[in-house]
């Protein structure tokens, strides 16, 4: 069969997915099912080890390094030649779903399979990664284990990074046993990168468009906020008397969705609020809250940030509090490799597949290994944009077609000299 | 010496005060003392064994009702006659003071301590007694026990109440052993009961007074809303379809603000809420938050309750989630007994004292024992007006003069007919 006839097999990558499921699966509202497997935590760990399983039933030479990024290498033709690389992440949110990440992990897993069976050999190696702590879920910054990857993270500062649970990094990764022994940040970077993920948000679905072709992502700007006000009595403290914590976070939440209003392209969430004493009859002494501003722009997300940093200003002096901003993380809008943008737009029109180009939404590896090489990503549709929700869908056909554009990307890439 | 010239002895009241204080105590900021006693709690029973330790070393008859409210009795000259009862609560909120509650139980033992010392039997028999949960911080509503105690809830529905940290009230109570045989509601009210308290509120200072005779309480009306909106990807959902639970408690949390603000009197606070998932890049999918009203009016406590029922049901079209309300508790302005209220006026004046009479923001146990008997409430000041905050302070100075205060109210009203 010729290279550019070969399909991969949609029951093999289904049951694979709906395998991971299992770890860390719970029933979401309406019947949904979603996925909590935080990372480097006990459900983390063992979805890492059924992964790692997998790839050593497939043969390939598994390698770990020292931030628990986890490598399933295929040999090729010429050992001499870079691999080309794919891959994406297995940990999820809280709240997540099915094929956050996982497509694109087991999706490579399903490439190599499917080249096992036909009996092809690349010319470069063939790499199927996982990272550690894509999501930021419960370590900060997201993208943690590819950052580290590719030297932008020193591997000290990682590993002594705190979870919201108060757990060290370092000591979590320890814990579940993926301290590997291959160094960070690596010293042979691929020959390509290319990450097969669903959307997360409405844009495919909405143009009824299959398969997107990623021109980059978005810059994202996290912050935790400290308010600090003083605790007081809700009955006998007279409103204007009062420096009340929670009425300041209130009042930034409101002003980020303004924000947002205001400047183009700007998106702005506060996902993670949590006040002290909490009673219902004290005014809060001090809140704690995020900020998630993204935007395509760099100019006009560095806006957004100053206008919420003279906000913060003007708020703390009206309500007499004081507020702390603390980086939880800052990356840049990154612009993927043309070649790699063009390689994937060609092959999903080979393959009849509807598709269009368009900017993440979401932070992702791909933008990590950017730095390093060429890089690109693969869009499926997500079913009314739902992400990071139990009811997060792709059809099963979507998928499937996905995984065919990342095979014959790959193959292309893989057979490049 | 004559009744009129007797005095409470200082260093006795605050020994207990200080000790007491011990229990559940931590240091706050800037080096102040604070009390944390949670109902029902391990460090509210400790608190409840000392103060029953006292009540026995004075030679009291200690009962306690099957709320776990604690009456300590000391007989008088006519045992046919009603007592006349003091008291208050020795509970705290999570971030309390030393003396919120505390000064009115403890000055109550004191002033039994002075008439011991001084041979003075009463015509009517005193009580001193101390109010289960008066502080609602731990289960709803609050002053819970003094409510059971004059039959405004039923036992049975007390018993069943949960804590915010999911216990049953009833479970907890026995667990730290305070079911006690004595009936609620009381078959036997008092003939007057009367509340020495900190003021927990700006007034008295600001106006240079040392004694507010208390004209009555503002009405309170606890709310716990549960806004339910979809969970999402923060970096790829667009501003417009989101239906974000944590931005709509936001603008309640400043519609709350803003309603203070545009109706006489009225106070309005925010100061629990919790996210679901509760992570920086996931739109909220749930919020909790409580709603604290109050008004010394009830129509404008009314009203500001019809204005905040017609926001939510504007807030749930315009973000597209569904907001339920629970009502926490629910209070209407309570009147003082004319009489108390001019015999308290009048003995702070005959014992040299400034004074004023003004209005309670905090509900107190005296509001409810004003359903079954003449009842009022001795003000001392608190400094800066802070209250549930480890800062909270009365002068020593202040603190003595409303313990000789309410020992001459006693007295007279214990001596009356």
């Amino acid at each position: 069969m010729p290279h550019d006839q070969l399909r991969i097999d949609m029951d093999r990558l289904m049951a694979r997915l709906e395998a991971l499921a299992e770890i860390g699966g719970f029933e979401g509202p309406d019947g949904s099912r979603g996925n909590a497997r935080l990372a480097l935590t006990d459900a983390d760990k063992a979805g890492r080890d059924l992964v790692v399983a997998w790839m050593v039933d497939l043969g390939l030479d598994v390698r770990v390094d020292a931030i628990g990024n986890v490598f399933g290498v295929r040999a090729g033709a010429r050992p001499d030649l870079a691999p080309v690389m794919t891959g994406s992440h297995i940990d999820t949110v809280r709240t997540g779903g099915r094929f956050d990440g996982t497509l694109g992990v087991l999706g490579g897993l399903e490439v190599i399979e499917t080249l096992d069976a036909a009996g092809i050999v690349t010319q470069r190696p063939l790499v199927v990664a996982y990272f550690t702590n894509e999501e930021g879920a419960r370590f900060a910054p997201d993208m943690l284990g590819s950052l580290v990857h590719v030297g932008g993270l020193a591997l000290e500062e990682a590993l002594d990074v705190r979870a919201i649970d108060g757990a060290r990094l370092g000591d979590e990764l320890e814990r579940i046993g993926y301290v590997g022994p291959w160094p960070v940040p690596t010293a042979e970077p691929p020959a390509a990168f290319v990450e097969l993920h669903i959307e997360q948000g409405p844009v495919l679905e909405a143009e009824g468009v299959t398969i997107g072709a990623v021109t980059g992502v978005q810059g994202i700007s996290w912050q935790e906020l400290t308010i600090t006000g003083q605790s007081n009595h809700a009955g006998t403290t007279p409103m204007r008397l009062r420096h009340d914590a929670a009425y300041a976070a209130a009042e930034v939440a409101v002003f980020v969705r303004r924000l947002a209003g205001e400047i183009e392209g700007q998106l702005g969430t506060v996902g993670s609020l949590s006040l002290q004493p909490d009673l219902v009859n004290v005014v809060a002494s001090r809140a704690t809250l995020t900020v998630d501003l993204r935007n395509t722009d760099e100019d006009r997300l560095q806006l957004a940030e100053r206008r919420l940093a003279d906000f913060l200003v003007e708020l703390a002096e009206s309500e007499g509090v004081t507020v702390s901003a603390r980086r939880l993380a800052r990356f840049e809008p990154v612009v993927f490799d043309d070649a790699v943008l063009a390689l994937v737009e060609a092959t999903a029109k080979r393959l009849g597949c509807s598709t269009m180009r368009l900017p993440s939404g979401a932070g992702h590896d791909a933008q990590m290994l950017a730095r390093v090489c060429p890089a690109g990503m693969i869009f499926t549709p997500s079913v009314r944009g739902l992400s990071h929700n139990p009811a997060e869908y792709t059809d099963r056909s979507d998928l499937e077609l996905g995984a065919n554009v990342l095979l014959q990307v790959l193959l292309d890439l893989a057979d490049r000299a």
